[in-house]
């Protein structure tokens, strides 16, 4: 960490910051410039509250270095982390395709897409029981019932199944969930992010709506730092001035991740738009930025969906998209996990 | 709502959506156009999904006419809401300042810089006991241990206080706390919303990092919906492109919110930039935007904090600003209540 | 467009209102709800300017329906403009790579780099004679001069080329220039559009920081008003909050554009991060989206450039970029021109 | 400027990088951590190239410590500029109000809202000749005839005149005028901004659409550089992700710039959200943040205007505006120029 210390101010002021320093464990490189005075903290600064450094009459800016989150560092763990979610690995040169409907509704459906994309090469089945919904007149899932409906559909395809969690209070309900998925909208609850970490379930970390890449490597800190190690970094798109798309799918955001850190991470092209038209487009995207996987929003029967073009793409279309994947899979230096 | 459905498609596919809007309770008004039909659905459409709708192959585009949130929306309850926080009228036109420091630390600390407050003009005391924080390794706050020395000091002082919630798990100890804080990164928490509703409590909902107004009004719809009424709005700042300021404070959103809700709002103008010095300018725009209040940061003991340039202001700044604002108010058409 | 007038407002003056759309040439459909009285103006509303209506006392709110932009628009143009500069298509089931310099420094780079690229694969050269730098004390590029070896490196190589434009004072410069580039900060600058416009050359129009979609199409508007007919959009990175990459690619965008607009979308990968190593993973990023082609900074003497590891990717890197293009073009339906 | 160099490069690359740095006549402390090699470079780094810089293999990072603004910055001209625009001096603690119609239409129009908003207590009248608009069929001003029209005005109420400048080409109709206003869309028109400088007339410098404060502060350094001195910046709002207002109003800018720059900054406050009934709120609120001025919208016909609900103010609105101005400004230390 580097503190820029404004130049007009009393040595005495500057000795009694430094002293601080010192006092956090720190050692403290003093250069003395024209117009400033700079500071350079030696030692492990992770812990030290940049926005109070800032925040002092005296300090003209901080810069940090050193990035603030250690577990989650590659610079500390130079190997890609594996993660195995019920034998199918999720990083390194491993490529895994998640699938499922947008929530659960009824044992037939979440079967029947479940067998369906399992056919179509997906190794994990997502579906939602709990909803989160901006509004609270929408529907919010079938909660409790949609987790063990989902139990269900495992029991039956032997798929191991990811979900969204939206409570501490929930957490019982999710022993036998293989994936608990923290949503956008929680990436910053922390107190949900610790009691998930204490189960050393694995999980699937969504980015936050408006959160930075080291905001969301923080959260995933906050996971490993209460001895979850499995995590799973999820790119869904992020609150942008553009209106057309419901969010803007942030495809850089994936070769920069592999080079901070050696979590794998997955992109969800279904949520990022809103839109079932772009999925294709948006999952080859994907693969060619270099992601180790996709999550991806498929229906089953058409028929019974609001007239006929639902929000999610049909299983036949989610067939498509994966015989293009594998096409694209040597380019990356990746194979699919089957 | 207003669907506008693309020309292309067959008229069986618009009849099964009109069958099915019919089916939702609405009535459908259809106005053949060149190009498109639109499709004006006439009644409540706040539970309709538009995201689902928008997501239909054969919709080109949809737009929501009336708002979706209907406990606070101004239309439907034309008279300002006024929450009564021991006494201290929120809404309408009085004027009110809460204030203290920004985490509890000691009984001393909070108790001296809640007479120092109350002396200046504040009627309601803050302070954190559970903070959120980034980093896992930063100082989270004394938790428990800190509402513990809040309700000593409202004892002590006869202040009301007003502290941030973190989860559902500790709603039982906020049963004294006159105010429960909803913090910016748990606004769309809609589980911890659902669960202060049910308390019935006053609730001080901030917006969230990167939410709209609209998104901050349906949270608070979600507090409404559970029988929560007293709901105090908290502008703090909102996310940009701007790197100077740790966030943007939207002015603009406090005569907005008059317009669209009944509900009072205030603005925290410490959090907005991170930096104390701009707290009196910020505060006096605030004033001047006609907020309903302030929730400013004030810190009693500069000798003891870091350096002699804290985060928060002092009692005598704080009570130059008060000074300041008693000038504006008669031009706002408020009055500070004592 | 949709009008939604208060309810609370007296005939005379939404009469007044119906009366002055009708003397713009359009058409209105009344309709009463219970707390709004909604608008819909038929015919050509693209001249409407919708801040005006929308700033009226009465109005509630205004919703566009059909999109502002009409020559720029596939609804009324369905087939896919080819854009040829000098035989080489762009559009349709055509991809096209254009490479070169970030600047033209000297006779022999330009010439060297042009041979280069267009051995790879390359078919239009790219150079920055003008170049806009946020600071005045940065190298602003060779100018005039620069412009003398681009068409120098045309002439020997015969490849054509494109090069920013940055003043309408400079278009007589530009005549034997085959691509006029309109850069980000300047993809608002109306009246060097319709300057631009007037030469009807090919223009290859950037997307501005932080511009939507619809703005840009307005902009390409702009020139088509004018008679220019070429044009080729070209998606840079937006700016948003994440402060690890210089931009954010938008690859959502790009599918969207498709929907849009007949007019051909390439993807600049080298300015959306600012970082060499990104290239190639955005570039096949890119190419999956189904951009119509890619743009991509090229140099040729790492020996000269700063230390070795230069801004741009070297020929080796994009060679080897360009195979696996090859590799991915027949999953999007598109071949390469040569 | 820090530069973060990685470790695990050879030493030969660090040496020429070090090198390259000296060759710019900078002197460069070295720190060895056990992570990475810190650079320091001392001396006016406001000439190199932070985005080349960054881009390098073997750099992680970079961060600049000296502001790239000299001209304009306070750290080296501590006292005020005062600019005089026809006897009315902005900055310091003079506040001015520059007010007249968003377009001019006809004489009688420009010279009536002159005499309204002088006696009001404008000192400066403003009007847009030439008008930057997104579509091209909008009404694109009366351009020429607009500015001559001004200049009547002027004459007959003897108020300095401002309006804004679209194209270097036109740089000689404006001679007469005397400020010129670069438009929001045009601050990094890096080519009018030189030329525009080289007048050496006063300057309305309008922040972009998504512009920092520092790339703000970096065009007015543009126009500096050419020798214009008297240059006036003006806030009016930017792009964020809320779709309800046009712009935020970003009114923390408004303390920072005063601590960053020696140069005036006004508000515009009916820009920023496009409806006449927040213009009063937000004027207020600006002269609560310490603006040296504002910059306000006033149309003097409202019988004549669509229906009877305009988009600007009308005269009697503003001087009530004025009137509750003139309460607040001793609070921030100002007194109003007349």
């Amino acid at each position: 960490m580097i503190i820029i210390v404004k130049k007009e101010h009393e040595e005495k002021q500057i000795n009694n910051l430094i002293k601080w320093i010192k006092g956090q464990g720190l050692e403290v490189d003093i250069s003395n410039g024209q117009h400033s005075t700079i500071l350079g903290l030696v030692g492990d600064t992770s812990k030290i509250d940049i926005d109070l450094v800032r925040s002092l009459d005296i300090v003209e800016n901080v810069k940090r270095i050193q990035e603030p989150f250690k577990c989650a560092n590659r610079k500390f763990h130079p190997d890609d982390t594996i993660v195995d979610i019920g034998g199918h690995k999720f990083g390194g040169d491993n490529f895994q395709i998640i699938a499922g409907p947008c929530s659960v509704e009824t044992e037939k459906q979440i079967i029947d897409v479940a067998w369906a994309v399992k056919k179509a090469g997906a190794t994990v089945l997502r579906g939602g029981a709990y909803k989160p919904r901006t509004s609270p007149y929408a529907f919010q899932g079938l909660r409790e019932a949609g987790l063990q409906l989902l139990l269900k559909a495992k029991e039956e395809t032997g798929m191991p199944i990811v979900t969204e969690i939206m409570s501490v209070n929930h957490i019982d309900q999710f022993k036998d969930v293989d994936v608990i998925q923290i949503g956008a909208r929680d990436m910053q609850n922390f107190e949900l992010l610790k009691e998930v970490g204490k189960t050393k379930k694995p999980v699937l970390l969504k980015r936050g709506l408006a959160n930075t890449i080291q905001e969301w490597l923080m959260s995933a800190e906050y996971i490993m730092s209460e001895g979850g190690k499995d995590i799973i970094l999820c790119e869904r798109g992020i609150r942008t001035f553009e209106p057309y798309t419901r969010n803007t799918l942030d495809l850089s955001a994936i070769p920069l991740l592999k080079e901070l850190t050696h979590l794998p991470v997955v992109v969800d092209p279904s949520h990022a738009s809103g839109l079932s038209r772009l999925v294709k487009p948006l999952s080859l995207a994907s693969v060619g930025s270099g992601a180790h996987g996709l999550m991806i929003e498929v229906h089953n029967d058409p028929k019974n969906a609001l007239c006929d073009g639902a929000q999610s793409i049909t299983p036949d279309q989610f067939d498509d998209i994966v015989k293009s994947i594998d096409v694209m899979l040597p380019l990356v230096d990746k194979h699919r996990d089957l």
